[in-house]
């Protein structure tokens, strides 16, 4: 039973962390002590902080496919269920978990560290291309629709809403730049 | 003479410190050595670190407006105009001198330093929006667009853009998204 607990503890913890202080000041010691685990322990389950770093990122990055998936392979029209993503509920002046690993220096220069967040905006961006094409397939956007770099600027929307919120302090410029994709999206 | 350049040479040397070590990390003693300026003559000019912060990052964003107005206010259609300035030569994988700040949590913690920020932004949505009227007005895009939801999608593009190509370490995603909105925008 502890076992099976201590590495799960190590992974939130590193979390926490990554997103408190950042990778720099992330220490191995801080790790253990919120974790509440030896530092046995914790090299008996992972070889250092990078490992750990890198279990931490790739749960992050599992936890928002599942989120995305959740609403993408729903029911509804394409434009309905990229809506529904959009506009779902979200604390937008935290940010996104996996877009704020962008800033963290250590993250970026380290490629291990760095293709987990590559991997999964490159997949959201597939996802929405998929049900992009789906709805242009099926009559729903116009015919002319390229999915991939409509995707791409859906991915980026998202990205640079929560930027300029945090310039606000407030969430209205992430609503708004929803709110303006949707309706080019809507056009007929 | 010398009196002329050194206020100039601190706001310099305050901008390239922001930009390479963040707030935390630019100190009255770094600026000063950079500048090759005297703790007299910065004290003499500005009142502190706070004060020479905010003069940085109003030229900065004065620039970054100059360089918008170049554009947005040349000739061209609306379309033809936005086009120019999101394509423009740039180099995404550094990012916006205006966005990176909001990664900054000192410049963000401070509303004196944050407003210039959140103006600029302000300003550049303001600025989109009367070009996409104007051409809106003009017949060149449908009669349905709404230019502020636009122009907010269109500078989170920009933002976001910087992020997702940071991720991918290639300007890639950045241009893909800018092909996108440009196609949406365009479609008649």
């Amino acid at each position: 039973m502890y076992d099976v607990s201590t590495p799960d503890r190590l992974i939130e913890s590193t979390r926490e962390l990554l997103w408190e202080r950042g990778y720099v000041g992330t220490s191995p010691r801080a790790i253990q002590r919120r974790a509440g685990a030896g530092q046995g322990s914790m090299y008996h389950h992972f070889s250092g902080k990078p490992d750990l770093a890198l279990a931490a990122i790739g749960r992050t990055a599992e936890e928002m496919r599942a989120g995305v998936e959740e609403i993408l392979g729903g029911p509804g029209t394409a434009v309905e269920r990229v809506s529904a993503y959009l506009r779902r509920e979200r604390e937008v002046l935290r940010g996104c978990p996996i877009g704020r690993l962008t800033q963290d220096p250590d993250v970026m220069a380290d490629p291990a560290l760095r293709r987990p967040v590559e991997e999964t905006f490159a997949w959201l961006r597939d996802r929405l291309a998929a049900v992009l094409a789906e709805g242009r397939d099926r009559g729903e956007l116009g015919a002319g629709l390229d999915p991939g770099p409509t995707a791409a600027t859906i991915v980026a929307v998202l990205q640079g809403g929560y930027v300029v919120a945090r310039a606000a302090g407030t969430s209205e410029p992430f609503h708004q730049a929803v709110d303006g994709v949707l309706a080019l999206l809507s056009r007929p």
